[in-house]
């Protein structure tokens, strides 16, 4: 995959040709300029991978033919982070760029009682998601969510059976596992907490929707580093399905 | 250990009273307004932590009476990441502070036939090391080293028998494993590339050199998050001793 490659979410699996949006088309003639006939690859980050071959090298609209396409494989671990907001807006925009790199499959931006900094630039978030899988030559983008109350999240992912839950807290207690365990699924879900841990109202409501709670290793983590050392945990893992 | 909480390289386990650093002081008088009598903890950076009591809040020169010293236990794996310096500062520093957080021993800047930059400003560097370990409260500095070029390394390692020893590189390889592996030692080194990965006469010499090439999962990782997704994978492992 050494082609020049870029993020078209309106590529379908059976498009033909396709004029591409203004802002790709000034990349590829004027940043890259890119000829006629030469080829790149397109992905609508659903797990498709297109090469396809310039045809008009139009600065604010270049059409392409497909030629191929090709679906790429799921990871065999679908991981789902949903990880407090914190503070320092480029901490969390790294933990973006990461959990991309590393694979994870959605990511839920949570809002707890102690999550200081509530808001949150949608477009900004994503545009960083779409960098990093292109970096990392996937064709998957990681669904990003809207932020969402901690207590509503855990009822609105009670209606989820098939996966694994837990919750990462610091809190002394004696039932933690250690991150990787043996899992039945091969999704799975963990909540991160903000600077200060969750409270123990929160853990507590987290364990009433069985999310077991687990420990991350010997050290203290901030928030975004707890988010990256429990992706490379999950996504890593041998699942016993 | 919710006290404040500083590097003081200089302390001595036997040490008894002490006048702190003229910047530790000015932090401790000028910045938290510690009053005489209260109580902080100190760290010689070598798994020894220190309860100590102000005798005298000097600005300049903060004298303290040492009231308890507690050795902290080693963390199960010691983990050393060799690795290539980057373009871009930020990311090697980042990979410096999480490094840190998670528990690595010894951090080994590489500077391979691909690495493009090689001035590396040790105190500021070290700095970072230092931030990382009081903000995630653990008692044991890393030990950086100066860069050193890619076969010097590896002669100066061959020296250590009592290690495992991999080295992380993208070229298709049927013979690869993917990390983790079951390991005969609690040590282990890691070697990770520059942009573009090792070259092959690299990793032939790696090789020669005993170590085993890994695989850090499905995607293509940046170097820097390689040496993050290397060090969780390894701090967390179980060994077999």
């Amino acid at each position: 995959m050494s082609l020049p490659f870029f993020y078209t979410p309106t590529i379908t699996a059976g498009s033909k040709e396709l004029v591409l949006h203004e802002d790709t088309s000034r990349h590829i003639v004027q940043v890259l300029r890119m000829q006629n006939e030469e080829q790149l690859q397109l992905t609508d980050g659903l797990g498709n991978l297109f090469t396809a071959k310039i045809t008009d090298n139009n600065k604010k609209a270049c059409s392409v033919n497909i030629l191929t396409v090709q679906q790429l494989p799921l990871l065999q671990q679908s991981v789902t982070i949903a990880i407090s907001l914190v503070k320092n807006n480029s901490r969390f925009e790294w933990f973006l760029e990461k959990a991309t790199e590393i694979g994870v499959a959605e990511i839920v931006p949570l809002i707890c009682s102690r999550t200081e900094k509530q808001h949150f630039k949608y477009e900004r978030m994503n545009n960083i998601l779409i960098s990093a899988m292109l970096q990392s030559q996937q064709a998957r983008l990681p669904v990003l969510h809207e932020p969402v109350k901690f207590a509503d999240y855990l009822i609105r992912s009670s209606a989820v059976q098939s996966e694994n839950k837990f919750i990462a807290h610091c809190e002394d207690e004696s039932n933690k596992v250690s991150l990787p365990v043996n899992r039945t699924h091969t999704a799975s879900t963990i909540l991160i907490g903000s600077e200060g841990d969750f409270t123990k109202d929160e853990i507590a409501l987290a364990l009433k929707h069985n999310y077991i709670p687990v420990s991350l290793g010997e050290t203290r983590l901030r928030t975004e580093t707890a988010g990256i050392v429990s992706a490379v945990l999950l996504v890593s893992a041998k699942s016993n399905n």
